[in-house]
């Protein structure tokens, strides 16, 4: 099965960059394939200077090899043989009133599959909060998770707005979406079930992206909105520098680094001390980076 | 002691805003007093849009209260009631070819002054290394410290080359110059001793960096000595969030979080898999941060 897997990942990624490079209508994903030492590699694929898209990757990834001692104890992965395969995405455009997206899909198991598991997320960063537009994208996220199981949804749901969140600015990092981990099989899901909702949080991914793509990025902006822009991809760098498990995962076991810091944006910027003005659409965002809004009941 | 050592870190901000203001010549220090809701707090001082300087701030705290049951625990500063003053800056200019320079210099008591010690360092980034400039900085502080105790110098510029090394980019932050921290009373020293050299340490920092500022203020630049800047700042905020202690103490203890991260720069900028010129200034640059080099023999 893992071989299955594996390859479905490697297909999916070029899909991916074959729907948004049409979308973008200039940018192309440079392949860059890379080797690990201890067992493994990929193939990260970044597009830089696009038309709608300024910096993005989508990434491929297959490792092994003998688990660090210090993730087997304190992460609780156990001793012994790991293999490691997803796909890892982040696009940053450069219309502000396009929407930073993540998505991560992987699979884990240990020992040849003494113990396997599936884990990932999707999670969209608007630089500015637009209730339709977070509304719309959560039903997308809903409905592949109802072809699955109706709890799917609203748990993992309420697992990206607990992931998702800046803890030392008490802010979400965007709108959320899903995030979910080791989804094991069990009495109620075969590996499987497991992997089908995984292919099809996978499928989905390009069709949601470019449908943002291609309704806001003729938006005009101002100056102002693009210093925003650079003001919230700054916070979007201390969610990933700080927290991102991925990330954090990937700078203590040596990981490929380029591939793995790719999430950061072309340019970011901080502010001491920015204050949005009353009534403003960057109060109204600020308003809205909370834990907790149902957005497909707005 | 413990005021006398508080009145001087807090006089010792005014004088650097000052002679930063003079060599400036256009930014100000705008001061922000903020309180601390477990006990003390702060004046943050911080210049946006100077000539020289972009951004940069210089902060004076004295806090105090419970020791946070995770830090008592983990960094073994032990239970009961602690009090921590000190000064924090962070300069970053306009001009690539000027470096970014950071001092910390700080003092510590648990319970009244049953343990006590200071700690700080300064420590140089420059965007382009240039070996004269490494070296006359290493120089003024070999000087700082020679006039306290000739084992100074070398112990605190080889614990500032481990201390401000981004472990994942396997570089320095830049030339590095001292670090050291828990410098109690001991057979050889007194607390007086210890607090004479911290005091040394901050009264040199104006003069060192306003050395630079004049220096090369007006040194020309190309939109390429600029984007190397942004990824150089770029590192810069790598190193602050991922592994500098203060910062990573003040997030994790939920303290002001303008005042932690008025390090980060107004722009940085990431790029996919940069490759510096062969024979380059950027060459010359990553070739340099490295550990071990002896500026003063150079």
């Amino acid at each position: 099965m893992k071989t299955q897997i594996t390859d479905f990942f490697k297909n999916l990624q070029k899909e991916i960059w074959q729907k948004l490079e049409i979308a973008d209508g200039k940018g192309k994903f440079v392949p860059d394939q890379w080797q690990r030492e201890e067992g493994g590699g990929g193939i990260s694929g970044i597009l830089q200077k696009g038309n709608v898209l300024e910096k993005g990757g989508v990434n491929f990834s297959a490792v092994w090899g003998k688990m660090p001692q210090m993730l087997a104890s304190r992460d609780n992965f156990g001793d012994g043989e790991f293999y490691a395969t997803g796909v890892s995405i982040v696009l940053h455009p450069h219309n502000p009133f396009v929407p930073i997206i993540h998505m991560n899909i992987r699979y884990f198991e240990m020992n040849g599959g003494e113990k396997c598991w599936f884990g990932g997320g999707i999670d969209l960063t608007p630089h500015y909060v637009v209730s339709e537009d977070a509304k719309y994208f959560h039903q997308q996220l809903k409905n592949v998770c109802d072809k699955h199981h109706s709890s799917y949804y609203p748990e993992f749901k309420r697992w990206a707005d607990d992931y998702f969140f800046i803890k030392h600015r008490k802010e979400t990092r965007g709108v959320g979406g899903i995030f979910f981990d080791r989804l094991v099989a069990n009495d109620e899901f075969s590996l499987e079930d497991r992997f089908a909702f995984v292919q099809s949080v996978g499928n989905s991914f390009a069709d949601i992206y470019t449908y943002f793509m291609q309704k806001n990025k003729d938006i005009p902006f101002e100056p102002q909105n693009k210093e925003w822009q650079l003001l919230r991809r700054g916070r979007y760098v201390e969610f990933n520098l700080v927290y991102d498990a991925g990330t954090k995962f990937g700078l203590e076991t040596d990981g490929r680094i380029e591939s793995i810091l790719m999430s950061l944006p072309q340019y970011a910027s901080w502010q001491y001390n920015f204050q949005a003005q009353p009534n403003s659409q960057e109060e109204f965002t600020l308003n809205h980076l909370k834990k907790g809004i149902e957005w497909n009941d707005k």
